[in-house]
């Protein structure tokens, strides 16, 4: 076996597919956000970041860098510990209980990021649930088909966001069962939202518990930033809400809530939990700081909403063509890997606007795209510059236009 | 199916085993190290932390709490996406660079943790190298067994530590199959060292990768802190060194160092790397500063070694049996679960030390134990109250003395 040639020749297949992926060395500029400094060989230039998941921009609130720097003086660097040896500091546990009551629910465990968060909770379920049978949206993130497929249990993928599909899913299975329908709030790269209350009915119908990915929501939506499902008026009725601490609340980190005992079920068997350094006290602070200032502060979140909102229009004001949805995040679909990665380059290189191309395995093959996500942070202005950089580009390179024309 | 009446049951039996896990809320006190607060319902007491992996103390050094406020201030919280899609920071970049320079090999690659290091590069190397076959050390850690497991590969797990079983498992299999041998340094519970240089001649004799977990050696051996491997000369002969920053450098994530095709290898295939928010600047900025000290410096390492020996030898006059290792860790083994955690429990009653019981699913059952870790911060003193605290209480309980006896 020539490991060498075989690693070398794995990696020259992507790049022939023109998706090898070369990541931008930035450096975020606090206080500045969204610009950020982009560091490359030839030099360093100042661009504005389009395709980032700090919505809000809490990762430079000044509540939430305090807390933090006072977590450093107070506890020192890291936790020095997995959870059970010594590595559980108060930060830990009062941000368990913040975000329990983010979601008004009894408990909460902290992961080491919203992947792990996935990747363990659903493992350990349908490992331990005796004979427990999946139902996973086909769209599901990574890290949830990760899990159920570690978790070794039946699964049954139904069509994205398809309450037809689940509905004739569920009474073709055994009803002795035990089943867990796992979806997500907003998916994260089409930005359209589940059918939350109609899957949590049919889980009643056919008793099986619900997981729910509120990563994309949580911070974003309902009154004090639980996510959709808060939004809707449903927290209580998911068996398992799962969230990230690295999106709108602007630091790094993954969680789920729920009852109490199911919570304590995952806390005691999940290897993802169990056998890990926890996340850095200072990480937790910040995370604590940001939680509370989104619970009570709406600012961010309408200014986001007004930012999206215009974004929108003006996109289709030019007839750029997007994937519509009712929720922040708009994708514009090139489909073409080597096509989307020229549309970023002439952003960046004429018009200092970073929005990465997203490619496989990512998106599927042929729905390449530039996600772009309106923080509260862009201006007006800097979004009349995306949508004028956008409107040269299409016409550059002869890129279709969406049938509504401008008035 | 009673899903409340399943989780409270597996809760119960865990609770009877006497193995339920209640973590213990401390709050550390930087700039004093080993010294917590340790918080209950009943109030706050002051102990010395006797089982943490912050074993140089890192965690508290002034440069590392500097370098992580002075990234708050430059880049904020988070990093705000994963690292392909606005996520890579210049600390990131530097992080890696250090990390491949530690290791005196091409490049290095980071993760959220030690755990996700292992899972993500092991999976995904057993799933990508074409009928590849591992053979895999017994006593290997949870991250690498789930790793493994995720691959799908076929595996042949090899007595802990034993070259004859491993050169016996090698000829009995297909020559022309890929295979990776995957083991430790230094074993975390038993403190006991991995023959490397061997299991590398045997790696060359059979045409197999090799996969190191330096977890508990990086910063702690090597001149630069690179590991036993590096102590024993042998970094160049492991294809992938995996490691922590969350131990001895202080501070939390995890990497792998190698030949940089393969690197790049894992950095584009692997799933648990590419679909997750990056770790924060802050975090990547202070263990830059730790690994830079830590390279230089030796009078951490050697104060950590003698207080080892110290620690060692004041058990011995003592007659408390413990595991005994080249390494860092010294592991007294009680061997039941409820008797375990009684002595914890008296140690933190009556002598304000912590050491947290490590049981099952941690250790094998009938192996329950204190893991002691002298850090370069415990003094003589605290040396010699811990181990007056253990006599005692080998005393009070009737627990077996070692042989060998006093002089």
């Amino acid at each position: 076996m020539d490991y060498k040639l075989f690693f070398k020749s794995c990696l020259d297949t992507i790049k022939n597919e023109g998706r090898y992926r070369v990541f931008a060395s930035l450096e975020r500029l606090q206080g500045d956000f969204p610009y950020a400094r982009f560091h490359t060989p030839e030099g360093i230039k100042k661009v504005i970041v389009w395709c980032g998941n700090d919505y809000l921009g809490m990762g430079q609130h000044p509540d939430v860098l305090k807390e933090m720097k006072a977590a450093l003086d107070q506890c020192g660097a890291g936790a020095g510990g997995t959870r059970n040896i010594s590595g559980t500091n108060i930060h830990h546990v009062t941000l368990e209980k913040e975000l329990a009551d983010l979601h008004d629910r009894e408990a909460a465990l902290v992961f080491t990021s919203g992947y792990v968060a996935n990747e363990a909770t659903l493992s350990t379920l349908g490992r331990l649930l005796p004979n427990c049978l999946y139902f996973s949206d086909s769209d599901n993130h990574a890290s949830m088909i990760q899990g159920i497929q570690h978790s070794r249990a039946d699964k049954i993928i139904f069509r994205h966001n398809d309450l037809a599909h689940l509905r004739q899913s569920l009474e073709a299975a055994d009803p002795s069962r035990p089943k867990v329908i796992a979806f997500e709030s907003v998916y994260s790269m089409d930005g359209d939202i589940a059918p939350i209350e109609a899957f949590c009915d049919l889980a009643d119908e056919f008793d099986a518990l619900t997981y729910l990915d509120e990563v994309h929501g949580v911070g974003m939506y309902g009154h004090k930033g639980g996510g959709i499902a808060q939004e809707l008026g449903l927290s209580h009725r998911l068996d398992i809400i799962q969230g990230t601490l690295g999106k709108a609340f602007g630091v790094v980190g993954g969680y789920i809530a729920g009852d109490r005992d199911i919570i304590d079920f995952i806390r005691s068997f999940a290897a993802g939990f169990i056998f890990t350094t926890s996340i850095a006290p200072a990480i937790a602070a910040g995370a604590i700081s940001s939680l509370r200032h989104l619970k009570k502060s709406e600012t961010e979140r309408n200014r986001q909403k007004e930012n999206t909102a215009y974004l929108k229009t003006s996109l289709d004001k030019l007839c750029i063509p997007f994937l519509r949805s009712q929720s922040h995040i708009v994708p514009v679909v090139i489909g073409e890997a080597h096509l989307c990665q020229q549309v970023s380059k002439k952003l960046l290189d004429t018009y200092n606007i970073y929005s990465q191309p997203i490619n496989y395995p990512t998106v599927p093959i042929g729905t390449e795209r530039l996600r772009l996500t309106p923080s509260a942070l862009h201006t007006r202005g800097m979004i009349d510059i995306l949508c004028q950089a956008l409107d040269q580009i299409w016409g550059d390179l002869a890129l279709p236009r969406s049938h509504k024309m401008a008035a």
